[in-house]
């Protein structure tokens, strides 16, 4: 850090995103990317934007927004499309927190959002989580500041059916909730139907995971126009042409092809509850996700120890050092293949345990 | 706005960016695109990347970094990618300027600089250009914060020489100074070689016009380690995967083949002498801009006149409508075609000015 930095950012610790591996590696499991590519129509589509590089996108995003409101059943107007989820996250502790109005989270969650509190200025309290890794919806009722929660929630995939969310809505009038719905295509019910009937609520979601797109950067926020009101112009403040002529073609192109990324969702959806058996059969204890990934511990093996002998056989999942998540770890969900060599290594692993 | 937004946005007015028409335009002249699509080896280049997109782009952008590093003759570790200058711009708002310490900047330059100051809370202080549009280094001189110039200068494009900015660099030794180069490429010499003798300056630069690429989105901001560790601080807090793989594919394709990029500068310089001097013999008055846009009055049309007038002739420039401004038109220099078509709708238009 340089002599010059504001004196405002001295305790801020930068987010750590999952390791991106320079190098090739066997199987990557630690960033909950689809095994997919997406939909051949996107990859033309894509091409066939690379014609116009040199004049600038829409910056209103008109056609995208339509695409996504056809797909959603909301009106153009409800929608901000952002360059990934975590922007709209981002601007949303912008607007909804200040110095009067603190943030609301669980203390497990998605690690982004203390820093997001953290670099806006904005106090937060994290609500501990149930003994086994669930959220207590009335935990967040008549909360002091808007309310961000992860549902499913990272890292345990654990969802809130849409009735605990309604719940969290009905006592929070006065307070913005967020709705982070970045892995809900994977078996977890969207609050979109929500959004019509409750001017606090806005829910986010991306293309990055359920549309094969992580490498795209394109996500958006669907709420009331009032709240897409104020995000556009903290957008128009920051930073007005943020999504790029091919993520808006690609992001069209993926929508009108959806069944394509219905069928990939699928595809992880058995495949979780594939791994969920075989890794239950070797003495894994796992939260009940709803996500594509699944948060797993061993009684006889380390989370950490896991981590570093699946990465020294070329498997990469995810770790963190944090006391209370250290004992588990979180592995994305991918092919049939992927799947079948994380099975092997682990249970070559264990038994290697075992002869110890 | 929603009764939610925070109050510490009561006042701001968001950016407005020059209009990106829906339909098709004869003549685009008001946003300072290239003319040129880029090298036929960026579109294949991002053609093959579209192959990838399930996976997350590398958020260090490290051989994009080594790319940009080899053209400019500095460390990659003086260098941050970003989602466009833009981007650039409000981490350096955020880093250097707070509640303390204002941003001083000139005032009429880029529109945006007031807009990032209000939305990062920050107080600023803007600087009377001199009669003839120039700015007066000695003006930015022991500065109260950090300062803030594009050069050449927008919408003017008038331009400082390397001794005026190292005049402001020497005088402002504990603050930082910001050198926005988004037009440099043009005929204006780069502040980028003080980069090694001044831990106070940061330059931005953007692929967005000289390299033919404001449809993808990408800029760079060059400084010595500390500064730009500051604001990778900063985008690892917002947005680590801000730059999609395709915008690191075509950015590392576009400079491998520079010359290209160089070779359309000249012919927008060409286009710029030509014009300035058509423009000049039907009576014009113009600021001597080295940018690829030229800011113009006619003593005999009110600038919204002309414009309006080019307007329902399918020439779209940009206007102003702020006092100070709202007498001249800023014009993007694209190719020859588009100038003789500008040309001959301003002559026509001047010759029914005379006949009223």
């Amino acid at each position: 850090m340089s002599k010059f930095l504001s004196s405002k950012y001295a305790s801020l610790e930068p987010y750590t995103p999952g390791e991106q591996p320079k190098t090739q590696v066997l199987t990557k499991l630690n960033t909950n990317e689809s095994p997919f590519p997406p939909a051949p129509e996107v990859v033309s589509a894509v091409k066939e934007a690379a014609e116009n590089l040199q004049l600038y996108p829409d910056p209103d995003c008109t056609e995208l927004r339509k695409a996504i409101a056809a797909v959603q059943g909301v009106d153009p107007d409800e929608i901000i499309c952002n360059n990934g989820s975590d922007e709209t996250i981002y601007f949303a502790f912008l607007a909804y927190c200040d110095s009067g109005k603190p943030a609301v989270f669980p203390k497990i969650t998605y690690g982004f959002y203390p820093v997001f509190a953290d670099i806006t200025g904005v106090k937060y309290r994290e609500v501990p989580l149930k003994e086994d890794f669930s959220i207590d919806p009335e935990d967040y009722y008549d909360a002091e500041g808007a309310v961000f929660i992860a549902n499913p929630n990272a890292p345990t995939g654990i969802p809130l059916s849409l009735d605990q969310i309604e719940g969290i809505l009905q006592h929070n009038r006065d307070n913005v909730v967020v709705i982070d719905e970045a892995y809900v295509d994977f078996g977890t019910e969207s609050a979109v139907p929500l959004v019509a009937k409750y001017d606090n609520l806005l829910v986010v979601q991306t293309f990055s995971k359920s549309r094969s797109m992580a490498g795209m950067r394109l996500g958006y926020g669907i709420g009331n126009k009032d709240l897409i009101a104020d995000l556009n112009a903290l957008r128009f403040s920051t930073n007005p042409y943020n999504i790029d002529r091919l993520a808006i073609a690609a992001g069209i192109a993926s929508l009108e092809h959806d069944e394509v990324n219905r069928e990939h969702c699928r595809a992880v959806m058995e495949n979780r509850e594939y791994t969920v058996d075989e890794l239950g059969k070797m003495g894994f204890e796992m939260t009940p996700s709803t996500a594509n990934f699944i948060f797993v511990r061993h009684p006889e093996i380390h989370g950490s120890e896991l981590f570093r002998r699946l990465r020294e056989r070329g498997v990469i999942i995810r770790h963190w050092d944090k006391p209370e998540l250290a004992d588990y770890n979180r592995i994305t969900i991918g092919s049939r293949e992927q799947m079948d060599i994380l099975l092997r290594e682990v249970k070559d692993i264990l038994s290697e345990e075992v002869a110890k």
